[in-house]
C-alpha cells in the first residue's frame, strides 16, 4: 500500500489550511460536510491520526471514528428528519477511494430517495452552511 | 424506531440456533460469511450486544465492531489477494437494512470488478467454507 501523504486535502482541512463546513470535533476525530453530497446531510468523519484508510489506521483511532459516526448518525436523523442512515468507507482505488485520508461517509436517508452517484455536483455553499448549522444544533440536543 | 427483536436471524446465529460460516469471535463481536456475497470474501461483523442498528447501539459496542471490521479487512486483503476494501453499514429500511441486528459489511475489492447487487444469489456452501477457511488462516498471520 502507498504510504500516507500529508498533502491530501483532508489533512489540509485538519491543519486549517483549507476551509470546510465543520460540524464536530473532539480529541481524536473531526467531522465536516461533504462538498459533493450524495444526499442532504452527507457528512465525513475523519481521524486526526494520519491514516490512509482502514488498512493502516490504528484500531483505537478507527474505534474513535466509529463513535463519532454514531453521534453524527443520531444527529443526522433529527436534523434532516431522516428515515435511516447509510455508512460507507472506501479503502484504496479499487473500492472508490479518491482522497487518501481515511473518511467515513455518514448519509441520512429518506424513504424512497436514492443516493446521488459519488461526485455528481458541488453543493451550494449556503446550503452546506445551513446543513452544518442544523447538524450542530442536533448534536447539542 | 422499532425495538430490537431477538428473533432476527443474526441473533439466532449468535445463539447457535442457526449455522453460519464463522471466521472470528471475541468477547464483544462475531464475524461470519454473508451467504449472499456481493464479492468473494464478503463478511459480516456483528456486535454481541443486542442492537438494531447504528441508532441504538452503544458507542463502545460500535467501537468494538469497528476494531473487528479492521481485522477482517486486513485479513481479507491477504486471503483474497484484494486491491481494496469497501465497508457498508445500513440502518433502517430507508437505507436498505433487511436484518435488524447491526451488521457491518466488509467487502474485499478487486480492481475493475463491481459489487453484485445485494441479495443477487446464495453462494455455494463449499465456496463459503473455503472463503471462511482462507480468512481464518489470514487472521492468524
Amino acid at each position: 500500500m502507498t504510504a500516507y501523504d500529508s498533502n491530501n486535502i483532508f489533512a489540509k482541512i485538519l491543519r486549517g489550511e483549507i476551509p470546510c463546513h465543520k460540524v464536530y470535533e473532539d480529541e481524536h476525530t473531526f467531522a465536516f460536510m461533504d462538498i459533493m453530497p450524495r444526499c442532504p446531510g452527507h457528512t465525513l468523519v475523519i481521524p486526526k491520526e494520519p491514516a490512509r484508510n482502514i488498512l493502516d489506521i490504528s484500531p483505537e483511532s478507527f474505534a474513535h471514528v466509529a463513535r463519532t459516526a454514531k453521534k453524527i448518525a443520531v444527529a443526522g436523523m433529527k436534523a434532516f428528519k431522516a428515515d435511516g442512515i447509510t455508512l460507507q468507507q472506501f479503502s484504496e482505488p479499487a473500492s472508490g477511494q479518491v482522497v487518501y485520508h481515511l473518511h467515513m461517509h455518514v448519509m441520512p436517508r429518506v424513504e424512497g430517495v436514492v443516493l446521488l452517484p459519488p461526485a455528481t455536483r458541488k453543493e451550494d455553499v449556503k446550503v452546506l452552511e445551513d446543513h452544518a448549522t442544523r447538524l450542530i444544533a442536533a448534536l447539542k440536543d
